[in-house]
């Protein structure tokens, strides 16, 4: 049975590392939301009564009877499944781990241009917008991909990989990381990037997968928005 | 073997949902970074050439090879171990969500303080985050403890916990939001906290518990404080 995927239609969003990981394994699976009546059969899962295990949020998958949300716990469901994480524990749970950290970066990174409020508008949140992205450029990019840089230097499987010797989940999350930062911030990733070149090497390696690149070509693919977690607003790209 | 817990002295921070857990159960373990050294330990497990597995940050757990960071991983490890998760997986998983919620909470609290930027001091975006603490109370509180309430009124086993008829590591987690959110928000949770009698119940109940109840009154616990992620500044406290 195809798995069923709900997220937001119209934007990339958290839903992405959850497509990746399902268009890598070349897995069976609809995006509800995105069909007619998709977006009213997810609220139905979110408030439904019925629901003894509601999500907080999408993205969440339905895999028959399982009803599983957030975006790591989806993964960390699905890695074994897809053949995209490690077998044994302390592998399976050190993936978790790098997924987890991933998804810290990316809350900052949607937090860039709302630093106040998801309720309110961009447009009254700019100001304080600009000074958080300045750390974030400043601060906080560096940390977080010298910290990857150094786990594939340290991979004891290699420095081609985040976790052992074959492509996980975390490997596609990385890629879209870094594809949203190159995205959001282009002038402050050209600056950084070169000082990451296996974070930057891993993420063009995915993007060259035959079943990614496949993905990314295709209408499947939501272009990158200004509705999602990253954003081209060039007053937050830095030098300003 | 004793576990090895690594965070910051001085904060409860969110080491503070691992100690929960490891006091609930009785377990045998040493908050290193609190002894002699331990933060000099703590920075070398962290930024030592030799880990192939290093922390981006505290908390972390050593559990004889095993290093294991972010919290809700840890307590995703210790929870069969303890005794404080189910044992099957839909059921595990399940609780993983909540506790990724409940760390997603965690973090808007303490954005409500630093919302700009963590290198940044408190009175270096004080402005900020009044608007930021003023949507918190006014929107996020509320729909976070709306939904916890609404997951222990449709627990099939019961509205005295969250996941299944048995204390969980996340019913301690919660407690723990609880006891911050009364904390840096006095006021406001006194207007808000009745609406949710289910949470507010069981922060209650494992408060009370013997060996929680214990805890929280040894020099174990530190005290909540203005260098945690709970902090009480009285003007972020609404109405104002």
């Amino acid at each position: 049975m195809a798995y069923e995927l709900y997220y937001w239609p119209g934007i990339q969003g958290r839903g992405e590392f959850v497509r990746l990981a399902l268009e890598e394994a070349g897995a069976e699976y609809v995006d509800v939301a995105r069909g007619p009546g998709g977006v009213a059969a997810m609220q139905r899962l979110m408030d439904g009564a019925a629901a003894a295990q509601p999500p907080f949020a999408p993205p969440f998958l339905k895999d028959g009877d399982v009803l599983i949300a957030q975006t790591a716990n989806i993964l960390l469901y699905l890695g074994r499944r897809l053949g995209l994480a490690p077998r044994e524990e302390a592998a399976r749970l050190w993936a978790h781990q790098l997924q987890l950290t991933i998804a810290d970066v990316v809350d900052e990174a949607h937090d860039t241009h709302h630093p106040i409020a998801s309720s309110l508008y961009y447009e009254d949140q700019r100001e304080e917008a600009r000074r958080r992205a300045g750390d974030f450029i400043a601060n906080r990019i560096p940390k977080y991909l010298g910290y990857f840089e150094r786990v594939l230097e340290r991979n004891p499987g290699g420095e081609r990989h985040l976790v052992g010797r074959r492509t996980s989940y975390c490997d596609l999350s990385l890629f879209q990381l870094v594809a949203g930062l190159r995205y959001a911030f282009p002038r402050a990733m050209a600056r950084l990037g070169p000082g990451f070149p296996r974070v930057g090497g891993l993420a063009d390696r995915v993007a060259a997968r035959p079943r990614v690149a496949a993905y990314l070509r295709s209408p499947r693919r939501i272009a990158f928005n200004e509705q999602g977690i990253f954003r081209r607003y060039p007053e937050l790209d830095g030098g300003n």
